[in-house]
């Protein structure tokens, strides 16, 4: 990063934002700043209108290292200053889940702890094949445990406590056949297959992908009575509004539907 | 279908009933009617003492295309049509759910939106591996949102999300890899391969089958602790019950057990 | 067994505690005596200073094949008993989730009901390719309510359902691809892959593995908020001991660290 450029960099194209974790000499660790300036970012792009899809990626050989240890090593004597950085962390990664837009993890490189767990909380996630994934906290003593809420709601409990327990790096292909991300593919292709994924997307309705997007977080932490009547709700109200009427009566009428959102 | 015949057929045989969506001119979609008729269907089955496992079957190349977007059209100004809709949809997913006797989906074509939904809702789905499969109604506006309770209560999130967002099919290959079903295999097999569970499901004692299906979703909405403490004393009144205590002996004593039930 | 061996056995080397159930003649099944006395060493184990790591093993060519069938019929008529049963059962399954220090199982042969439970229960597992998994009480009309505990929230809905309602044995290769198990291996290198895999977790500092667990199994049963709260106040805490302070000056100054717990 030269000075002055911003910690995140974000290039919005044809309703695709692109934010790039913009700190590869320090391995785009997350620090109090990259946190905050990512959550600024975000907030930002929650009432963007330009913005339908968002792809989360980062400059360099490594996505992102986690929590930057230097800091976390220089506030060792101010508890408050930790509490505040997980935290910071965790509303980071929640408002990812609430971002009413849907999230891309576009990685190349290692993924570790806190990075790791940034995959997890995107929506969808796609590597390269030579990207790598671990939640190593374990072997410095600081167990992952901020990383693990959103490793252990991907992949099932056996397989995330072998990467809590051992801290072992894993390959893309094994993230892939976990639940880690969605695909693994040749670096050569992976912008093709990130922004193909992300165009498609974006040509759907902005205002059914809001409706859809919250409700799936929330109906998933519903007993199945609730969460049926939550989304019989959903529904009929999603058909009262505009997009729906259109998509419906240009998917009968065999045309392309004009979104309003 | 041909005028008279019911919206789902039904077929008893050796305690295996086997129901089937028919309207297949219709791609069997989950109209008001077809979805009361198969409420009905299933109600029938709950108290029905010749039936032991239920097939859910379809008529024609689509196993069903979730619901009539005529009929949604046609009721797009009575708000009241569509909540009532998505109700009884709900209903019928939670009936399956909650039938006292194993439902396998057997699925040849394409099962989309609801219809994905119904192969999720079944305890068991074997497919075709000519099979596709889809959650498609963000492509109209209308996210499938009461399909991804079921969908999402059996695939990982990505997964779920991937097809929620993007709309696209995916392989019976791939739906068995996921999880969204048990096994994907040659159209030429199927039968075999659907009937030969059933099979072996209907031999199993009814009573014991009852109470274990019912017990499998309920201690899967409850804490560790609650579920132990839940299904501990399942088991210990099973074990009162004739067929456990027949079931035992005549596996101590090497001979096939004479269920009461 | 020869007599006067004890039910469980128990060899500690390095920080590794073997448990090995002993008693092959009768499968290893878990009368309500080696239930107790599996209890009776968890609980020694968890105060147990020397143990970092717990491998579970069997003796014999069955891992363990659930309840013992035999005392249950003797006790038919004594519905206290399959209660208290039922319930030690359930409470050395907890044990295992709730003992502050991994656990590792190690199977060969036949792992079946109850047997299979203790698979599930633990935080890892590693099989011989020849072992084999099911959840067969369907089959004698006793169905497997406690063992689907453990099973249904380590595998996805159908792949437990399948095994539940048909009672059918699936290799250690299909264990491995739902998620059952970490590993299946050849035989001839199970115990070098379990070892290695114990010894790795041992070497970590025993007081952040302890955090660590803890924290996993209670953050699974939150709301994502709650468990974000959660997770970032034990962080924070984590950062205050002596074993975390020292991993992350010992990862910065790149040398070795050492442990005080």
């Amino acid at each position: 990063m030269s000075e002055g450029e911003p910690l995140v960099g974000r290039v919005c194209e044809n309703g695709i934002t692109t934010l790039t974790l913009n700190q590869p000499q320090r391995r785009n660790s997350l620090s109090m700043a990259m946190l905050e300036a990512l959550s600024a970012e975000l907030d930002a792009l929650a009432g963007d209108a330009a913005t339908r899809v968002v792809v989360l990626a980062a400059q360099g050989p490594t996505f992102c290292a986690g929590h930057d240890l230097r800091e976390i090593r220089e506030q060792f004597d101010h508890p408050d200053f930790q509490l505040a950085l997980f935290n910071q962390c965790s509303k980071v990664m929640q408002q990812i889940v609430a971002l009413p837009k849907p999230v891309i993890a576009r990685i190349i490189g290692v993924a570790t702890a806190a990075g790791c767990q940034l995959v997890a909380s995107c929506d969808l996630a796609v590597a390269a094949d030579t990207a790598r994934f671990a939640t190593p906290g374990v072997n410095i003593g600081l167990f992952c445990s901020t990383p693990m809420v959103a490793l252990s709601r991907n992949v099932s409990r056996k397989h995330a406590m072998e990467m809590l327990l051992t801290g072992e790096m894993i390959s893309a292909a094994r993230a892939e056949e976990i639940g880690l991300v969605n695909r693994a593919v040749d670096e050569q292709v992976l912008d093709e297959t990130v922004y193909r994924m992300a165009r498609t997307i974006a040509d759907k309705s902005g205002h059914t992908l809001r409706i859809g997007k919250e409700a799936f977080y929330r109906q998933l932490e519903m007993p199945l009575s609730d969460a049926y009547a939550y989304t019989s709700s959903v529904m009929a109200e999603n058909i009262q509004a505009h997009d729906a009427r259109e998509g419906i009566c240009a998917f009968l009428d065999k045309r392309k539907p004009d979104w309003k959102d």
